[in-house]
């Protein structure tokens, strides 16, 4: 069954990344327009750019709703640390991704935020046999000037390989 | 002058990545016959490869002595996240590389060891217009079981955009 | 309602209070007989002493099942810092108990731990006008040498004041 | 000697405490009168009252310059925890105070602040054999709108107990 979700993991990127209207940033623009739920919204729907680390580490969003947010790769060869296994940036990166647009989710348009602090628990190690990664970020806190959400890496099987929490400070654009 | 450090810097980088042997993991017969320092001497001098996320992200070991290590790159648009500045995953792990490593400076021959957690505080944001940075690992404790260690991610002005701790776990192998 | 819920909470801290054995430490006979979850249900059925903190900074264990603790207090004005709300080592505390002890539920008998590292996110302040407050603790992971669990701070509202997370040692005793 | 730096540290909390103007909170008008480092001075000098936890669980400032503070404690049998040492919120308590008191020493008078985030590492057991303890906190970053500093807690040998970092957020009163 968890290679059935596999597929469908798999697939759902495809699909996203398919109709991804390419590489670029968000403009200024973008974020006193948008509120920060319809960001992600236009980015998955291909109506907004991915941002350039998205296909240099090779992960991409690919669910978001308020408070709650999917980012999705997988594991290779070429994020390997000296030792063996995938390097703890991997999942710094796409942990410290998805709490920080966990937050952003619940920002206005014309609300800009900025992470102040992340902290990651690394559980197991990763591989490139592992599969389909998700790194899921929910809000625990919104608030006027500070947010805080976490997050958690898990395979396709539901077994965790790192979880965090982040601090964000929220500002007017 | 900061000018020159910055050229100095760059040098130095070019000099480690000329003469490295190439992309690869360590074996196990390298951790069981080298201590964590003469690891580290012996991919700075070229004797044992660069570790794969080196090349995908950039960046490279370029200074090791016991309990500190430094770790260099140049931030760059492929580093960018959708709303203008270097994604906090790469602060994250050029700062897990160096304090992670400067634990592993102080470990012996035949000792393993894994991060168990790490917490980044952000203070600036990172652009491709700062040049090189380091990312300057320090051991606070260096325990049998448990080894604390800190990092500073700073530019050749010696300005400071994020700084982080972290504790590994220390085992044979 | 929060009203009927705060009364609630005041009366079963003060029948575990009313049922403890007194103050003490547990032994290493304790230790090495009962698992973690039976040390707490012995503590809360007042048959093992309660710690010498508990009385210095007034909260109590609760409550406490498999992967799950809850600790309780009445913050006042003796934790109060220089200004004006209840000190940040209130809410460590009582976070750090409820997150160790979550840990400690998951342990077998025989088996002891030690905490290597706490984060706590300060939320909102705490004063005393806000009643009894719960310490509550969740394992995320339980690992064969580390534990990793999650805490909220809550009043009877369910308002949150504070939100933490922390990795434990786990070892042979 | 370091029974000697033992009866030093001792005889300063001794001289403190004797000049103490009594317990108390900081008013507005202190907040807006006197710049952090005033604030602390005048504490020191028994012109301004300590606040209700530093008898709660008796620790007190002993020392503070711009960006550094030192707060000194001596853990006793009521600050146990069920496991035979001191519990893990008395050293988040007296880190909490050194670091966000060294942030506080870098505000005006009129910038008041308050602490979003700590982190501790804990690194040995505290008893009640140890003596007299000081949590030493420095700025690492002082920031308008955002503060980071480090904190050691330390004994009179020198030893290291446990270590932290903390976020501050700056603000005017």
């Amino acid at each position: 069954m968890s290679q059935q979700k596999r597929e469908e993991w798999l697939k759902l990127e495809a699909d996203v990344l398919a109709r991804s209207k390419g590489q670029g940033m968000l403009t200024l623009e973008n974020l006193r327009e948008c509120s920060g739920l319809e960001l992600f919204q236009k980015m998955i729907a291909g109506e907004l750019p991915r941002p350039p680390i998205s296909d240099t580490l090779g992960f991409y969003l690919v669910q978001a709703e308020k408070g709650h947010v999917i980012f999705q790769g997988t594991p290779q060869h070429r994020h390997y640390n000296p030792i063996g296994s995938v390097h703890g940036g991997y999942h710094a990166t796409l942990l410290d991704s998805c709490v920080a647009c966990a937050i952003q989710t619940t920002l206005e348009a014309g609300q800009g935020y900025t992470t102040i602090e992340l902290k990651v628990n690394y559980i197991r190690a990763l591989t490139d046999r592992v599969g389909p990664v998700r790194a899921e970020g929910r809000v625990i806190h919104a608030g006027k000037q500070i947010g805080t959400a976490e997050g958690k890496l898990v395979d396709a099987d539901g077994k965790l390989y790192a979880h965090a929490t982040t601090t964000c400070l929220i500002f007017n654009v």
